[in-house]
């Protein structure tokens, strides 16, 4: 590989010494360094391979950091950070310690606004130019870059809808590609294709109706086009909407053809691009497989039950249903607020609605859950996928807030399967009528029970509501565990000397708690310790110091969980080390006793 | 007044026995009941003037309640309600046990979908459209009506992109009267105005290019006009879109001339429309105007300061820093995700953002808040308008969860204000630089000091971040209060007879605690009281018990604030009796020690 344009470049001052007759052979070598680069060390590929010629392109036209540039979502920002006085760390990219594999304003100048979640750039990026247009500094350039996917998400609308009444110097800049991380979805998109197919390129111009002064589409991936529309627009005052076409994953044939996949493969062959399978023979199933693979199992038995998944069909296994019932199980797209009260619109027809969030996503839709769903007490499943510290994708993807946001909403339940087939078998209690709204809430990644699929998928037993299950008796200490982290308790308390004077309770329901086992366990225990893959603050251990004031109990109880910080990103092991939830920690307090 | 039609009516079956010639007089008779009543009881007005004839005609062209009706946040509902089987009741709106003053699916079959917040009728009318289908129900129509200020809304867009790709009978119906609550604003009010004065009739129609079937727009406060187009309307299958003009507060004069009073005027005289003053000599000023008349100050003399509404100027008193400094001062429309993120994009280049929303409001914009705010630090400044129990707007409107929901959020700040004082002097403290984000909750209406104004207001005093106060020394029993709630408290202690047996403490901060001063509470006092207007689970109780469990400290700890349901309507003191939290309550419970 040729490295020897891009190996000179610090930032982005050098690169416009360059003449631009070079910066297609930096468009060559930008793309190498992140494929050889993510090849081995993982991460996002497909969207940052897309957008390399309108990377530089910025970078080469505007005067960055001091024009400011806001990538949204973030997947997309690799060559962005390569660019920008990270290239020697960026082999750290997304490792305990390393840079985040997202632009974070603590990180670097030029990432303007922390992103993660999508649709915020054009909010984020107007606020900058208002500021700028109140210091009196008219000249700067205020740049939002938003794929179709985010764009289609109401605060993006909100954005241009504001915008486009201001003199703001805005330039959002729409990229392209058809796909997020799944394919785009809705009429927005399907106005978008007719444009590019030049079907409709005039008439019903959604975005010259929101005020905007509009231009394109022209090919992201030609940077002399880029570069000459970017510089007509830098000239520009107020807001301005830029629409360009690019390629996912442009520049690894593999990563063209199947964007999905490629969109965050793992370790693969840079030359090649092939996939590296992990040997993954025997291992446990994915949360995410026992949702997928249940629910459409569910479905087959049941034709009142509906899924719906706000942008994640593959992420969350949704597809299983989907690819079975198109009628029924629906992809709405980044629309999490729609995505709620949609499923509450069905239910009051008496469909059985699973509405599959990620627990870090349904924030988004917090407002829907409580004024359409649980105000009206309608039985709509919350399905909170990646919810606890989801690892790598850090601060902005941990889904720790979730208990305590949603247990002081009535009529919720909220439950957290301890493993596989407490998944499957409340996936199956929900359905069979709850007269309340639950949300379920698991973790990213696999689970641990190797032969869940082949000998208990279907086999489905009733779950009590509110029912926790006694583990392990003990003589001195109460531990309470919720969900999968109970697994840690247990794998802890298998490894220290005096295991007996440890009892261990499963308490999957933070609401209803279950009233019943905390009398007799409060009435035997002088000491209880509570641990939640989520925060202390408000979470589950805070439900239960609340039940030990409201009934007089006196014990000891000690809170264990997420700290009051945002953890950042790394293995989960590694942050379950740092908050001592931990099988060693665990192991290391246990034996204290 | 003539009410031989309308009384002769008790449901829509009814209704449609009529003739069409009829239905001008019983839009009359319909008009004159709402005002009659509205006149003397109270409520909103002008919204349900504008849409009389469109109430009557949906309800006379569709077979309702089998087609279903969704009306988009409620306030245009009253003559939807009198027409289906609540003429006889209406008088009881809003009061405690009476009719919800919004649609409520509890109270009639009619009542499709419970509203209150705006923007959600697209999706749930959605929703049931796609669960009709389903069923094999493809004759039945389902309806959205939905405003100007209301469409503008992200969530709206998201409900339209997705049911312009859809078989869905779903009819939205526009109903564009270029108001809210406030005037409409952003660049799609500034179509459709374009569009009403046939600048821009078929050019970059935005609704077209979402894929509907768009007809309009059309006087709506003709009621032939109106049923002619529904007939037709009713008979299509597939996603349809109807944009009706009408006039808020149509049939009285002064509501038609001043449509933000009249939205909803109080106290009138039925005949003249004239609004009964009522006597407000020498009361304490409003919470709304304590906010608005300090910002204002405070923006005079820091240039940096800069205010956001959503869509909420009058409500909050946002309008008098957006009349004195209209380039500083944003209304932005109902857009909550929108105005959180645009806060945090303007406080990353320097300025001092006061973000007004309502506290149910917030919960739109949850996400906005811990993702774009919190997670980068950012020193916003959250006014949280109507927080705790709102009254006579009931359960959608009361801002009850936002302790719990904030506090779980890493580097917020928490702060409720005791009285009128102590709110300037937080949002005084607050523009010297917290470093934080804080949010700041106060009550709806007046607070305690009526010569507020005239002896304090610019007089500020720096808050001590995290600091609470003894306002009474006791012997026995600490009861540590939360914000305005505290005043219940010390009425309470002036009447009991052995009040130095009480001590009363103002933590005003939820967060950070006061740990110093808890220290030495638990360390004297056996009991402890907790009480504010919030939930009980998860908030400010909930924080102190999380702090005793932390620290050993094991008194006995009560606490007292809203209970696990959802509050229904009725005036603020019948609800603080309900949960016991009002004087009598607490002296009762005063008196027990």
């Amino acid at each position: 590989m040729t490295t020897n344009i891009l190996s000179n470049l610090n930032n982005p001052a050098d690169l416009r010494l360059l003449n631009e007759a070079q910066l297609p052979q930096l468009a060559r070598e930008l793309r190498d360094f992140i494929i050889n680069i993510v090849s081995v060390k993982e991460g996002h590929l497909g969207a940052s391979l897309g957008v390399i010629e309108l990377t530089i392109a910025l970078h080469y036209v505007f005067d960055t950091p001091n024009d400011l540039l806001v990538w949204d979502v973030g997947h997309q920002a690799y060559g962005h950070k390569i660019l920008t006085e990270r290239r020697e760390v960026f082999h750290t990219n997304r490792q305990i310690g390393g840079i985040s594999g997202f632009p974070k304003r603590s990180e670097s100048i030029y990432d303007t606004f922390g992103v993660g979640h999508s649709s915020t750039s054009i909010s984020a990026a107007l606020g900058m130019a208002i500021a700028s247009n109140l210091k009196g500094e008219s000249e700067k350039q205020h740049i939002a870059v938003i794929g179709d996917a985010s764009i289609a998400s109401g605060m993006a609308f909100e954005g241009l809808n504001h915008a486009g009444v201001t003199n703001a110097n805005l330039l959002v800049i729409l990229n392209d590609n058809a796909i997020g991380i799944d394919p785009s979805v809705g009429a927005l998109k399907k106005y978008l294709t007719a444009v590019k197919e030049g079907k409709n390129p005039r008439q019903n111009n959604m975005i010259k109706s929101l005020n905007f002064d509009y231009s394109g589409p022209i090919d992201g991936n030609d940077i002399f086009a880029v570069i000459k529309e970017l510089k007509r627009l830098k000239n520009l005052k107020g807001p301005k909407f830029l629409h360009i076409i690019t390629t996912k994953g442009k520049g690894l044939k593999q990563a063209e053809e199947d964007q999905v996949k490629y969109h965050a493969p793992g370790k693969f062959d840079a030359v090649t691009g092939e996939i590296i399978k992990k040997i993954e023979d025997n291992l446990p199933p994915k949360f995410q497989d026992v949702f997928g693979l249940t629910l459409l199992d569910l479905a087959k038995k049941n034709e009142k039950i509906i899924g719906i998944t706000p942008a994640m069909p593959s992420g969350s296994s949704m597809n299983y249903m989907m690819t079975a019932f198109p009628d029924r199980a629906f992809d709405v797209g980044i629309a999490e607020q729609h995505a709620v009260t949609l499923a509450a619109g069905m239910a009051t027809q008496g469909m059985i609605v699973y509405c599959n969030i990620y627990s870090t996503f349904l924030q988004r839709a917090y407002d829907q859950v409580i004024h359409d769903v649980a105000l009206q007490n309608l039985p709509v499943i919350f399905c909170l996928d990646r919810a606890g510290l989801v690892g790598e994708d850090g601060a902005t993807h941990h889904g720790v807030f979730d208990i305590a946001y949603l247990r002081c909403i009535p009529n919720m339940i909220v439950y957290a399967p301890r493993n596989e087939i407490a998944l499957q078998n409340i996936l199956y209690t929900a359905q069979l009528g709850l007269n309340h709204p639950i949300a379920i809430r698991y973790p990213r990644g696999r689970g641990f029970i190797e032969d869940w699929q082949s000998n208990y998928l279907g086999k489905y037993e009733k779950i009590e509501i509110g029912k926790s299950i006694c583990l392990q008796k003990g003589s001195k200490v109460a531990v309470l565990s919720n969900g999968t982290i109970g697994n840690n308790v247990s794998l802890a308390l298998a490894n220290i000397k005096n295991p007996e004077i440890i009892a261990h309770y499963d308490f999957p329901f933070v609401k209803p708690l279950d009233e019943v086992q905390l009398h007799s366990i409060f009435q035997k225990f002088k000491s209880v310790i509570t641990i939640e893959d989520g925060t202390i603050k408000g979470g589950f251990g805070g439900a239960i110091v609340e039940f030990a004031a409201a009934n007089n109990y006196h014990c000891n109880i000690s809170l264990l969980g997420i700290p009051d910080e945002f953890m950042e990103h790394g293995t989960v092991a590694e942050l379950q080390q740092s908050c001592k939830i931990d099988v060693k920690s665990l192991e290391t307090l246990f034996s204290s006793y």
